[in-house]
Order: C-alpha cells, then structure tokens, then sequence
C-alpha cells in the first residue's frame, strides 16, 4: 500500500490511480531530498521551536502560562506542516531508502513522536485546535473566518494525520484529526452553528484525503459542503480589517463565484490552487462532469496566461495574487514558493483525473525551477517569493524579499511546505491503470504501478538519457509501459531492448505496448541542446528578450558567473551564436553551465531623463552616434534558475534581450 | 505680494523667487481650473461631510457624542487641504480671474469660514489637534508617532493657515495652526518630551513656509530640527504594525539615511518627496550646500531612473514606494496622483532654488500627464494611481482602482490635493530674478515678476504659438525675457516685434536680453509634431515598444477610438507610417487626436503554454507560418493621456510594441 498523499478510494472516477510503491534512490532527486530530510526537516523543530509554535502549543495545553508567540492566525499550520514532512520521510525511510532517513531516522521518528504529543495536548476537550484562539486574550474561535484561517489549519492537520497513518500505522495524531474534524462537522453546515466558508482553502482536499483514510462518508460530504458553499459572497472583501481601498475583495478568497461557475484563476493563488486540488479530489470522488470541466478550464486559463517560464504563478505582490492574463513582469513576480506547491498538487490530481500527459509537463517545469528555487541547495535558506530578475541595486534600500534567501520567516509557511512536498516527491513519478504504468517524471528509482513494477536509471536533467527496466509485469505481460515527452523534446529516440523503436508520443505520451518480460530495457534519449525560447508577444514585460533553456531547466545570468564588470542590465544575447553547455560538477553543488555569445553595450554618460526621440540615433541611454562601436561581444554564461541565490546577492535575470 | 504657495523671505538663498503676481486668465489651464473651482472643490464639503471627516471635528469640539468616523489617522488632512484648495482659489477670485471664483466666490467664502469654525473649535485648550487621538477611545497622543500622522496632519494644517492667510488676510486659521505648532515646539526636540519625527514628512515644508509668513525663527528651527533628526532610525521598521516580512523598513519613511547622505529616492515615494520639498525649502532658507548637492542628486536619481513617460512616479503598488532603478512597469505602475502633485511641489523648489530649466521640463511633463491623469474631465472623478497600461480584462475580478475613477476613497488623499495644486498653479508659471523674468510653463495669463510684468497668450498645448507681451518693465527697460525651451523643441522659432532673432536656448533657457519697452511682443514657435519616443534599453518593461508624444502631452491608445474588435493586446505601430494630428472638438472635451499606422496580427488559435522556441516559425501565441499573412493594416487612434478613463472602462496602453 502506498503512503503517498493521494489514496483515492476504490470507485474513484479518475483516469490513473497514484503508485502503489514508489523509490528514489538516486540522482538528481535523491541528492535534494537527502538535504531535505538531513538538513531542512532534520532542523524543523529548532525552527518551530525559535519561532514560538511549540510554545503556542504548551501554552493551549496549559504547560505555560498563556500568551501567544507570532504574528499569525496560523502559526500552528508550520508544525502541522512539518509533521507531514516528517511523516513522509519517515515513510521513505521505512522502504529503506539509501542515504536518507537511514542516517536520521531514529531521532526523527522522536522528534514526530514529541511534536504529536505537544499537538494532542493542545486539543481542547470538544475537539476544537488552534491555539491562536484559544490562548490569545480575547480572541474567539469561528468569530473571524475569512482571516482566521481555522479550517485551513485544521486542514493541514489532518493532511500530517493521513501521512503519519500512513507512514507508521500510528494513529495518536490521526485520532486528534478526526476528533476536530467531527468538531467541525459539527459546527458547520446548514442549520449548523456556522453556515460559511474558511478564508483560506485547504480543509476541503484534506477532508477529502481523510475520507480516503477512514472511509467515513461524513467527511466527503463535509468538504463538499465546503466546497458548494464557497463563492457566495460569505467572507465579504475584507474591508473592515485591512487598509481601505486596499481591501482584498472577494475574488482574494474565491469567493466571488463558484468554482463550478468560475472563468479564470484569480486572487490569492495559493488559495485558488488550494481550493482547486480540493476540487479535484472531489471530482475525482465524486465524477462531478461540471467540476471537472471547471478545472480543466481553470488550468488551462492559469498555464497559458498566468504561467511564468519558471512554472511560478501569482504574479502580484499586492495580495500575493494572480495579475491579469499575461501580467507577467520578470523583476516584480512573487512567484510564491508556496503558491509553486499548490500548482503541483493541483496539476498531480489533474493528471490523475484526465490522464493527459500536460498537467505533468507543467509539474516537470515547476519542480525543477519556480519550487525548487524555494529551498537553498544547503537546505536551510529559503525563498518567499521567486524573480525572475533581480537588478544590480538589489542590495540597495529598495531590497525585499526577492533578492536574498532566509534562514525563516516569521511568515513560514513556505519552508515546511517544501519540506512536504520533497519527502512525499516519489509519489509524483509514476501512475498506473488497468492497461499498465505511466512514468511521469524522471528520477531514478523503482515504481510499482497498474500492477507492475519498473526501476529506472538516468542522469537527468544533465543527461537526457533514460533507462527504464522492466521487474514485474501482470498477467501474460501484456502490457502499456507508457513515458511522458516534454513538449520542449522535438526529437527524441527510445529503443527496447537496445533495438530501436519508432513510435510516435501522442498528446504527450510515448505509449510502448507489448508483451513485457523482467528484465527488459527501454532507453528514452532526450534531446538536451541548449535552446531559446521567446514569450508570447502579450506578455508585454518580456518582449524582445529571449530565455535560455536545456531540458526542463530554466537558465538564468547569474552576476558571479558573468566577465568583470559586465551589467546584466545591459547586456543583449546575440541570437547568431549557438550556447554551449558544459556539466561543472564545482559548481553550485554540479550543474550543467551554458555559455553565450552576448553584446555588452558601452554606456554614454547618462542624461536626466530615460526617454528619448525614437529617430535619434544610438539608444537612449546607451552607447552612442554613428562610428563608434556601440558594443563589444561578450560571453555570458548561464546557471539553472533553481541554483540562483545561493552566493552573494547580486543581479541576475531569466529573460535576456536580444 | 503673492498669495502663492511660496513666499522667500529676504535672504532667501535662491536663484530665483517667485512671482509677485500671477493670474491665469484663459486656455487650457483655464478651462481645468474653472472645473476645479466650480465642481472640484465647490463639492469638497459634501464629500467630507459624507466621509465623516467633518464629523470627527465636531466630535473633538465636543458638539457631537465622541467616536472617530474613517480608517485612518489623517482623516483630519482631507479638511486642511481643502482648505488651502478653496484659500487659493478664493485668491484667485480675489484677484478678479475670469470665469472661476466669481461664480462661486462668495459661497466658497462661507464654506471656507464654516470648516476653520469646525477646525477651531476643534482644538484642545493646549494646541494639539487630531481628531483621531482626541476621540478615538484608547487612542493616545504622540504615542504612534510611525503611522500617527500628527506631524503630516499638522503640516497640512499649517499650509491651509498660510494660504488663508495670504489669500484673504484673515488670522482665523493662522492662529489655530501657530498654536498648534508652538505646542509641537514645546513637545519636540532634545530634551523635550519626544526627541523624534513624524513617519509621514509634510512638516517641513509647512514650517518654513509658517516661518516665511510669521516671521518667527522658532518655526524654522524646528523645521531643521525634524529634517537633521530624519535618518537615525527612530521610527524602526514598522514590523509590529504590519503583516511580517511585509514590514516597511526604515527606507519607507526615509528614516534609514540622513537627507543629506541619501543617495537615491526610496521607500514610500509622497513621505520621500514631501520630505524632499520640505528640504529644498530649508536649503533655500539657510544656503546649507550639502542639502542642496544632495537634492539635486536625488533629483536627478528620480528623474533619470524612476519617472515614467508620464512624470509619475513611485512605480509599486506594494507600500507605494519607489522601485529599483528603471523598474517602471507600465501596467502595475503605481504612480499616485499625490506622487505626481508631490514631484511638481519638489520640483518648483528646485527651480526657484537652482535657476535650472530641467525642473520645470519635469514639471510641465507632469502637469500635463501623470498629474492631470488624477481627475476626470468633469472634475469630480479620481484615479489614485496611474497606470500606463490597462489590458482588455480590466473589468474583470483582478481589476483595482487603476482602471476606473471613484468618486472619493476612503483614503481620500489624492482629490483635495490635486484641487490645491490646480488652485495655486499661477504660480508655478513664472519666476523673477534681478536680471529679468522666466516664464517655465505656457498658460494663458499675467504675471508679475523680476519688477517688470508680461501678459502670455497661446492655444498650447494644442498649438505651439506662444505670445508674449512686455507689460512692465524696470528702471531703464534693461531686462531678460527667459523663456523655457522644452527638452522634446529639437527646432523653434521665435521673433520680436514680428522680426526673426535666431537667440539659441542654452540648459532649456532661452534669454531674450534687450531694452524692452511696454508693449513689445515676443512670439516663440515650439513644433508640435506628433513625435515617436523610446525608453532607455534599461527600462525592460517597455523594451521594443514606443510612445506618441506631441508637445508636452504623452498619448495613449484607449479602446473606444480604435477600430471595431482591435485589441490593444496585439496590436503593434507601423515606424514607417507617419502619426497624423487634427483637433478634435468634439472628443474629450476637445483634443488634439493622432492617428497612426499599425499592425492587427492574427492569431493563431492558442495552446496551453504561452513560451515557445525562438527558432519556431511565426511567434508564440500569434498569426500562423509562412505564407499566411501575419498582420493586417490598421489605423490606430491616440489621445492625451491625461484624459484616458472618461468613458467605460477599457483597455489602454501608453507604450506600443513596433
């Protein structure tokens, strides 16, 4: 039995079903989740710890005096969030994979064991927990639901409860879960107490998960009753709580229209993408056609004109919103880690739900650049928001969030998020059917799907090679071993066996169907030139710039990677000079470079004014009349986006004028 | 004597001083200010009325049960500016303008002396006066001094003191705001009580203008007092008020560095430039010359790398601040209306203390655009923020203030500032020297200065024509003519009497030094083609696109004068076709229109990603491959920016891709 995050129940109206086991035990994949597990949820509880969360959690528990630490309704959501990281690790840990929760894995299932402990305490006796209102003077449970987020932690509560279940077989926190899920249910609904939504999504798809865990209907139709009533105006648009003419609105919490009835992504993303995998978890149990069909909509509305290059969405930092369809701005995306993760849960449930090859080509793309820039490659730093430009100056006293990791946020809810997703991250790579696997992403380890079981081996993404060997099929071993082609891989070759084989992928998949034995081999080569890649023209903040790619990595000019003195503000890539890339393994950790032909242009003294006659020649600002050389060719070279930030704060920019 | 908002004392350290008369009679400055007296502010008192504004007064006075109406602790700042709005005007009236304060002279006398009741009686027997800490329960004096806005309220108290008084003669305000400033002299300063400053600069300048009109050094002093005591990071970071990590940081009040060490505009951008107004003021007053280099370099910091095309500035939504350097998005610009207001006052400081025609070639720029942009044409409509880019789903659930105008906010800076500017603008058009007169702006009227006196009459901005007439001159008729040569007037003609002199404008001034006798006219011919401009390569949000200008105005194409269907997402300019002006009096009031060639590109039915390879044929998201054509002709048609949100909401863009 899988302990993965998603376990849909037997009757679930969905195209794949997730893996029954899944393994990374090398690679790419396996170096970051080792620094996950040995450094950034090895690290967690100090964290917690620093921040006041646990004594949040004493003072409820009436071990301390009362008071509350933080800043925030949510604060318990950080520890929540933590224990499902831990959980999953301790998940990997337990199918022995190498290298990993082997070296922490006693002291880590302590650690769990304490934190439990210090939660169940925290629990009042009717079920209820959030310590924010139950040990700050004067605040009063369910008297504040759009900013309260109570549901949204009671969500994240039970999402730790379903992942410790399922990791040890442990139900100490699984039993608090559904005490306060029954609480809830018990408060909530028509003719209820309350009769009103949560501000911030997030208990719809955990009650959806706990049903699968418990088999208890009740929790379904809680969480459908949470999902029909939201888009009703409830929460109001925040006015009396927040800066006039500054006010949220009802599209912030998606509460404006129902998700049924909703044309475009919008608000605060990761409330939208929240409330949209909960929405697929229900379509998925429920076969509700107009959900589905509003998902499908709604992602496409999101990948094809809110998307960065990155995978990042919400391009605002007001409201940490989606903008408008291609408001895309490089310098100003926040990009929010978090909001990263919620896209990926959103796509993995849309994979499953349609099994179109898409949801996860935008996975691919999100996992190894606008999430993955999130967590430092030491595992202790941490990115809130995700630029895909940061000017010289950034270190100036315009800096914000953008230009330098943290170690924590007194907001933090994105570093434990990260911690989730890279522990539960096997269980993204592959999906099965009554027809055979599906291999999603490519990590090297072993997977067990639609009734077989697969390893596979590749060096990816430095290396485009990927070797897919075959350990068990069902049956007479008739059987679809199906691969994912990037939309970016025009070419690509695949033989079985060493043989060469010519089918074509369609829609995305490359569909090998054939009477398997063990032990056969598939070889999948993609092409991993480097390439360019241009912005649709209505994404008006990138024109005339083009972005270097290679595989399904993002590359970006990095200022200590670049010649003395060369302002990344200035230089242009010259189209005509192909890049070339060279694997460093001394480079940030080992990564594949790619070198540039470029232009850096001689600046002209500087007028009082940046605007000049479009007739005139040279440029403003820039190098100038006729005879004088307007620029020297340069090589720039590139790094992948995710490794960005990792030494001294500097400039550095994804798309590159040309 | 002026009743202009400046008023030098004798020793005033300055290259030029203000004019002693000056009266705007006609044309098209005319014509916005009569809107401004007869609706603009003639309806301020209901406005404040209805926002509870008045209310608090009365509260304070104790005529009305305590309880503070509004969200802010300014509230009191929208009755002083109004009333410095309706002084000026009542000065205009005074000194007999045609057409404006004769309709509505004697009423807004009334309404003027009603709200000074109000304010009067609202003040403690001590000095202070704030409403919001004098009936807000719990709310303590001098006890928030980062976001108490006591000194910002105080200063706006005093500025409508010292129009009242210069306007009418009348002492009624003058003494309530001296009251209140001796007790913040009692209450301020080493030793004192508080040792501190206010978050929110506006002080400044009002004392030194309350020492111009009193006399009293103590004013000034303590106006340098708050000025040398910026900078030392009294006011902190602001963390404990706000939402974590999205703290303001001590560059928000410009309270990370001292004035005089600043090395570019940052943070919050009305506190910085208020703050800079206030500077050049005291620098004008005491000669200091490191305030003095340090205003130019901020100055020119603004100018060069963060004023849009517009003269807006302060391009972040995000704590309305200044960006980095040429982050200048044109669909997130930010760019408030009291921003723009803000940089004309700081401006005309800089021009009266520096002689250099620059500023007031900033100001025109912003008069004309980023300014005026802030009120409908019928006067009683605002925009806050001033985008240059508005796309075709404005309306939509992203939609904020940027794309419609509101009738008032409940943040209600913008309108009553934006009357006052328009009320005292006589006087940012001409100054005088020993040597002669400058005329920095174009507008129809008289004005008194350097002891001679002229009389200008001229369509601009429509037409380029400027008449000037020599009405007075001094002693024996030796005397200079400046006048201000645009930046954009690459060629001009001017002549004497009708008789062609071929002077050359040397930093934008052209000087016309003669004997003058009364009676004399000079005619300066500025060309008003419709000119294409381009941004600095630096400015990325705008790279590869272009903006119509003609004379002073910035253009913009806005969706009810182009063709049926054309989207402005798509559309592109044609550099070869020619842009084409005609008046057109019966659009917007009557403006000069410009049509110009353009592109519609076809599109190609739309994937599910917005990036593609740049080697691709056809563009991402655009008309299709070889042989289909890609584009077809259209004209397209621009107007003044300044009057773009007159109609039903739409899309809008200034900057147009080639």
């Amino acid at each position: 039995m899988t302990a993965g995050p998603i376990r849909l129940s037997e009757g679930a109206h969905t195209a794949l079903r997730p893996a029954t086991a899944a393994r990374i035990t090398g690679g790419f994949w396996a170096a970051r989740r080792r620094v996950n597990a040995e450094v950034s949820i090895a690290q967690g509880p100090r964290r917690l710890e620093e921040a006041g969360n646990l004594d949040n959690l004493r003072a409820a528990a009436r071990a301390k005096s009362p008071g509350f630490t933080g800043d925030f309704q949510f604060q318990d959501s950080d520890v929540h969030k933590w224990l499902e990281a831990a959980s999953w690790q301790l998940a990997d840990g337990a199918a022995g994979a190498a290298g990993t929760a082997g070296t922490v894995g006693g002291e880590l299932a302590r650690e769990v064991g304490r934190l439990i402990e210090l939660v169940a305490a925290a629990q009042d006796t009717d079920g209820y927990l959030q310590t924010y209102y139950q040990v700050r003077p004067g605040a009063q449970r369910w008297s504040e639901l759009h900013w309260g987020h109570e549901l949204y932690c009671a969500g994240h509560l039970i999402q730790a409860a379903v992942a410790h279940h399922r990791a040890t077989g442990g139900a100490e926190l699984l039993d608090v879960a559904v005490r306060f899920a029954d609480h809830i249910d018990a408060t909530f609904g028509p003719g209820k107490p309350v009769d009103a939504v949560c501000g911030h999504p997030e208990i719809e798809t955990a009650l959806v998960e706990l049903y699968r865990e418990t088999g208890e209907r009740r929790h379904l139709d809680l969480a459908a009753y949470f999902m029909d009533r939201r888009g009703q105006g409830t929460l109001g648009d925040g006015a009396e709580d927040r800066e006039a003419d500054r006010r949220p609105g009802a599209p912030y919490w998606q509460d404006h229209a129902p998700v049924r009835d909703a044309t475009e992504v919008t608000g605060h993303a990761v409330r939208q993408l929240y409330l949209l995998a909960g929405a697929a978890d229900l379509a998925a149990e429920t076969g509700d056609a107009r959900l589905r069909e509003a998902l499908v909509r709604l992602w496409e509305d999101m990948a094809a004109t809110k998307a960065y290059l990155t995978g990042g969405v919400g391009s605002r930092h007001d409201l940490e919103a989606f903008g408008d369809a291609y408001e895309l701005p490089p310098d100003r995306a926040y990009a929010e880690t978090c909001a990263a993760i919620a896209s990926i849960q959103f796509g993995w449930r849309m994979a499953l739900l349609t099994g179109e090859a898409r949801y996860s080509d935008l996975i691919e793309r999100t996992l190894y650049n606008g999430f993955l820039s999130g967590v430092s490659l030491d595992g202790d730093r941490w990115l809130y928001v995700n630029p895909l430009q940061v000017r010289e100056d950034c270190t100036g006293p315009h800096g914000d969030q953008g230009a330098r990791r943290t170690e924590w946020f007194r907001c933090a809810c994105c570093p434990p998020n990260v911690m989730r997703l890279l522990a539960s991250l096997p269980h993204y790579v592959a999906s099965g059917d009554a027809d055979g696997i599906q291999l999603h992403q490519y990590a090297s380890g072993s997977y067990a799907a639609g009734g077989g079981a697969v390893r596979v081996g590749t060096g990816y993404p430095w290396e485009g090679r990927i070797a897919v060997v075959v350990d068990e099929v069902p049956g007479d071993g008739e059987w679809t071993l199906s691969l994912r082609v990037p939309h970016w891989a025009d070419k690509y070759g695949v033989t079985v066996n060493g043989e060469p084989v010519a089918p074509r992928a369609e829609n995305g998949w490359l569909r090998l169907r054939r009477r398997w034995r063990p032990g056969e081999t598939v070889v999948l080569d993609l092409p991993l030139r480097p390439r360019l890649t241009r912005p649709d023209p209505r994404v008006d903040a990138v024109r005339g710039c083009v972005a270097i790619e290679r595989g399904p990595l993002v590359y970006c000019l990095e200022e200590p990677d670049q010649p003395d003195g060369l302002r990344l503000d200035r230089v242009r890539l010259d189209p005509a000079a192909t890049p070339t890339a060279r694997h460093r393994p001394e480079l940030l950790g080992g990564v594949t470079a790619i070198t540039a032909g470029a232009l850096r242009p001689r600046i002209r003294p500087e007028g009082w004014w940046p605007y000049a006659d479009a007739k005139a020649p040279g440029e403003a600002g820039s190098a100038g009349g006729p005879g004088s050389p307007a620029a020297e060719p340069v090589r720039v070279t590139a790094i992948p986006y995710y490794a960005w930030a990792n030494r001294e704060a500097g400039a550095m920019r994804v798309w590159i004028p040309v």
